[in-house]
């Protein structure tokens, strides 16, 4: 168990460390040459413009920024961040960012009157009794702030029981306003936005086949008969996943002839070479631009043919279409009405705005899908907790004698000394490495076979996967200490009451180890984060091997996204760790709020400058991450329970029931309250956005302008080419 | 335990009990003066008419059946009862009633092939095994034919493993066929309806005050907006409590006058007196037609001036509203979408059948209700598991000597010797009597409380309350044996996976008491149920005391309906019964199969001449129905688990964990698939009905169809009164 001061001494290693990375973020951005890694956004604004290669006017300042002076301002960046106001940021970056960094804000706002309150009531409190001194049980500094130096039965555990209601009830009131406001700014959002083929759409899902006439001309028919007043038109979808693998393909290849075609400019000596074989290593040896102009023309020509086949082969057109509406009106009543009798027919949803619709999974039958949900659920299940049992398995493979054996030509590099012990050190950890750096893209795999149809639902569906993997493998693994199916084992045969006095048991004893993970984990990472250490390097690679035109240059950019499927999980689990311990251990809270203060900074400097958003759901999330900080509420009592009742706090412990009680009764209240905000379209707004587009646009024509709105990007792409 | 003999002698006694009450019941049927109590669905149709007291015409064959040969015919009835076929009586009782019957008819479906397969499978593995005879565990004759007579590990129980597949798989093909069955019968029914106000009309509730315009120009405004080419007209509503309780008190006084009336209208010399305090027993003497007539006068006025003033004063008005349409299309819309920002104000959900409405809580304010449901869930908890508290306290109360000691006067009364010990044996079981007597109307009274606003969901609700009641307090009082609050114990301090081996304990030993429980609870009470003892009474003193004109007869009648709240909870326990101990002890089949084949007949025979039934909900209640059999296949398969693993079935075991996967999927499938059948109303149907309508009635005035269809009955009444 760590003291105070190995804790100090640990946090003065996380601060300066990140405070070196805050260092080299700030030389790196100030750099010309590194712009478009650090300022994409602003390139993709348009705001910014030009080369930043110099190669064509020469000038070692396109490269290297030599102005002394804007080195010493190298934390302005920070002020910078926090400047620009909430609207204009909406305005720049899309609801999502905003109410994404809103979620720190809300930490904060939960977390800062809980450290104070608990510094000032819980820890004199804690800190006067004598549990530890009395040398009753076994402690180290920082039990003796914490619940853990109250003696049993002390009337002291009066006062954790009323802040435990004061901490609860500020938490579900701060939730309360966020969630409040959350839902006001989606409806502000909607209400402001312009006019979007998403509105007017909706998507129908399982039309029945008719043998008589074509399935575009079926739900003609039906919507005409249905919806007489409202329907416009459909746009059947085509099944072009084997077109959009081909064009995928050519674009690798294009990338090559790109680089080959760079090398050959730049020699300009000899034709450059390249092998048929796997990455070019083996086979033949040919012309390499002949051989990959070849392919590509292969390609697309065989694009050319799939594309005709795709447009006019019945079979490939599926039995989904988006169909437009006259008003958003009509549209909002489609998507919330049932159409028939048979519920598993003609289902009918908000259609996902065009960028965010997944093309891939349009394909999946519906009535597979709960076939693979409940199969994913079960392969989640057993990845969570049997993930250790292969990890476990590829590491006693990877041992040194066992890769001797086998690659006997590494032998004298193995038996090299430091090698060896450096390897030996090294290798049994890699297999876990690699599987915790693959673990976001197998588990958004998963959601991907799960069937979602938009990117923003992966994303969310991901990022629960990614949380419950957390929550099981981080915090309760450390907690009862034991892989996640032995947890499995200890929950499933022990009674329901004890389950409070197992966490109760171990809990307390945690606290400094979580500490010691808030600031490895959080501060070091986010700093980190700000360098964009991979998109950096890629950008330089991509800008010496394929670059030729400004164009090109902009595609080499890669600003990303926040990436919610992994971003949100480790926010969550931060709340669970902050209320679970604001009572028990309230020392964690400044960790926990630092981590906030400082992330909240560094994302809102790459919400503005690098974050280039894949669509945007109008905050679409926010009911998943209430509903955790919920279950963190929850979590937090039933531990609580358990070490009262270890503390044989007769008289208070039954008072805590009502905390439980309150709680999920306040779920249900927002539930109600807020909920429908995220999935349904009211009719008013719908109406009176139609009411004032009807105004000021009276001879728009609508038809035309959704006539293609929702088309695979495949043939977009395509078409684009043939201009 | 008992023997076979001991069950065949029971079983006797039942059989006969049943058969002397339906021989009685054929007696009094062929009474004609009985004939309004045992047909009275046929006057109300208007089939049978005329007065059945031979007062003004003076004939014994007006009261007597003296023609001979028909009491040959004494079970004619059954035939009869069974002889209307399934469209006709839809016409005659409507879907409910039918829908009901039918789940009579489920069950012999699906226990008929399992007794069949029990009995020719299970029973013959079962009796050539030797668990019992070699004296391993001890056992009656019918622990013989059962599962307990399987030894450890004995691969016979890979039979039992086959069967349980077998059987959950009958059970869910019946259920599965059942649903789509009553789901299209409930379309069919809708489709086949006549124009009802309800087609037109959505609730609407939370409608916002709004200081500048009465409510109910208000509600025009909010829908001339939002639903322009559909919206037609709203009736608010009245906050009409105190007025219908006026209405009642009246009602109450015209009873005790007419009852006057009679008596001296009979004596015809002295006019009767009543004393003017509580039940006519106390206080100043006066003369009784005079003293009503008085106050019904006096209660006259009165409600005169309240309903002038509910009906001026705008404070009366609640913020809820029927709101017609003028299409099915549009009230489908409204109806099944969300209208504005704010999800708690402006509600819309389907308009009940008028008959349906139960005003008094129109006036429940909305946001009540949250804590209303929760205040009631946490009531009907504590009634279920801790009843027998009061009961208990009440029944020690009510002892002789504290009888005694209080009422001393009664000393000598009770001192006698016959008397005492009768009333020893009887006083002690007459708290719980009374308390499970009074128990369904106590449950409905929470119900009510809950806020429903309709008729069928209150009748759901208490069914559900009961049927939580009777699965706790007969199922698993019996099994667990305690009372309830001692389970909740058990349950909560053993671990998940005990719980399985608990209920396997028990289980197989209780068959039975059970079967016992079936012939008195089952048997018994059917034969009791046919001869309306209640009805009977009331009508015929009724007939003497209040009786002057035919239009007082008719409402004289109380055919009563079938009492969903307390059938649906008993037949649900018997289908959990039938399904738990089918695998176990299949011995118990053909005692549920007589059950459910007897109560067919006789309450098909009701359906026919007795029930009015006070709504039509088009069979709402089936998914509940649905739903509870799953939750027994449940049970079930919890229950095998801990007989496989007593057993010590290693191998076996493990495979029955695919009967609860199987059985949620399931449960999950047929939600999707005909859930919305029962909750929302399809637009395809909507239109198709709207487009008939119109073809036919071009010129049919729906305005003043719709008018008054939904006015407080209580404003009917007075209208009638004035006209």
């Amino acid at each position: 168990m760590a003291t105070l001061q190995d804790l100090g001494v640990a946090a003065a290693i996380n601060i300066i460390s990140a405070f070196i990375f805050l260092l080299v973020f700030a030389f790196l951005k100030l750099q010309p040459a590194n712009a478009r890694v650090y300022y994409p956004k602003w390139y993709l604004k348009g705001v910014r413009q030009g080369s930043s290669r110099g190669d064509e006017r020469g000038s070692l300042l396109r490269f290297v920024n030599l102005n002394y002076k804007s080195y010493l301002h190298f934390l302005d960046w920070m002020r910078d961040a926090l400047r620009m106001p909430e609207g204009e940021l909406i305005a720049h970056a899309g609801l999502d960012s905003v109410v994404y960094l809103r979620i720190y804000l809300l930490g904060l706002k939960v977390f800062v009157p809980l450290m104070l309150l608990g510094f000032l009531v819980l820890v004199p409190v804690n800190v006067t009794d004598s549990n530890i001194q009395t040398g009753k049980i076994f402690g180290t500094d920082i039990d003796k702030i914490s619940l853990t130096n109250i003696r049993e039965k002390s009337p002291r555990l009066w006062a954790h029981v009323v802040m435990t209601y004061v901490f609860t009830a500020w938490t579900c009131f701060m939730l309360f306003t966020e969630y409040k406001t959350v839902a006001r700014m989606r409806f502000q959002f909607l209400a402001a936005e312009a006019r979007r083929p998403d509105q007017f759409t909706v998507l129908v899902r399982q039309v029945p086949l008719d043998p008589d006439e074509p399935i575009s001309t079926h739900i003609d028919h039906f919507f005409r008969v249905n919806h007489p007043d409202y329907y416009l038109c459909n746009q059947v979808i085509y099944n072009a996943n084997k077109l959009a693998k081909l064009v995928k393909k050519r674009e690798g290849l294009q990338n090559w002839l790109d680089y080959y075609q760079l090398q050959f400019q730049r020699k300009n000596t000899e034709r450059p070479m390249t092998k048929t074989g796997l990455w070019g290593l083996w086979g033949q040896k040919v012309d390499a631009i002949q051989y990959y102009t070849d392919g590509i023309n292969q390609i697309s020509k065989e694009a050319t043919v799939e594309r005709e086949r795709v447009l006019n082969d019945d079979s490939s057109k599926l039995p989904v279409a988006f169909v437009s509406f006259r008003s958003r009106w009509g549209a909002a009543v489609c998507a919330q009405t049932q159409q028939t009798r048979d519920p598993t027919v003609w289902l009918t949803e908000w259609a996902p705005e065009p960028r965010d619709v997944y093309w891939r999974n349009l394909s999946v039958p519906y009535l597979q899908l709960t076939m693979r949900k409940l199969f994913i659920t079960g392969a989640v299940f057993l990845l969570i907790f049997f993930y250790i049992i292969p990890v476990t398995f590829v590491q006693s493979l990877a041992n040194l004698e066992g890769i001797e054996k086998k690659l006997t030509f590494l032998r004298p590099i193995i038996e090299a000394k430091f090698i060896k012990s450096f390897l030996q050190g090294f290798l049994p950890g890699l297999a876990l490495k690699l599987f915790l750096h693959f673990l976001p893209k197998l588990l958004m795999f998963m959601s991907k076979i799960e069937g979602h149809l938009a990117l923003s639902q992966l994303e969310v569906s991901t990022s629960a996967k990614y949380y419950y993997f957390m929550v099981v493998n981080v915090f309760f693994a450390s907690v009862i200490a034991g892989a996640a199916f032995e947890q499995l084992k200890t929950f499933f045969q022990q009674s329901p009451s004890q389950i409070p006095v197992i966490l109760a048991g171990s809990i307390p004893q945690k606290a400094t180890f979580f500490i010691t993970y808030i600031m490895v984990d959080g501060w070091a990472s986010i700093a980190a984060d700000i360098m964009r250490i991979k998109p950096l390097i890629v950008y330089h690679l991509k800008n010496m091997f394929l670059v030729k035109t400004d164009k090109d240059r902009e595609n080499a950019m890669s600003p990303g996204s926040a990436g919610f499927d992994t971003v949100f999980p480790q926010l969550e689990l931060y709340f669970l760790l902050g209320t679970v311990y604001s009572i028990i251990t309230p020392f964690i809270l400044p960790f926990i709020i630092v981590y906030l203060a400082f992330a909240y900074v560094v994302y809102r400097h790459q919400v503005i400058n690098v974050y280039d958003p894949e669509y945007e759901s109008a905050a679409a999330f926010w009911p998943h991450i209430h509903n955790r900080i919920i279950v963190s509420l929850l979590v937090e009592q039933i531990t609580l329970f358990g070490v009262f009742a270890g503390k044989r706090a007769a008289a208070s412990t039954p008072l805590l029931i009502g905390l439980p009680i309150m709680t999920i009764v306040f779920h249900y209240y927002c539930k109600n309250r807020f909920e429908p905000a995220f999935r349904k379209y009211p009719l008013e707004e719908a109406m009176s956005k139609d009411i004032v587009d009807r105004a000021t646009h009276p001879n728009w024509n609508i038809k035309t302008y959704l006539q293609n709105s929702y088309m695979h990007p495949v043939f977009k792409d395509s078409e684009e080419e043939m201009d």
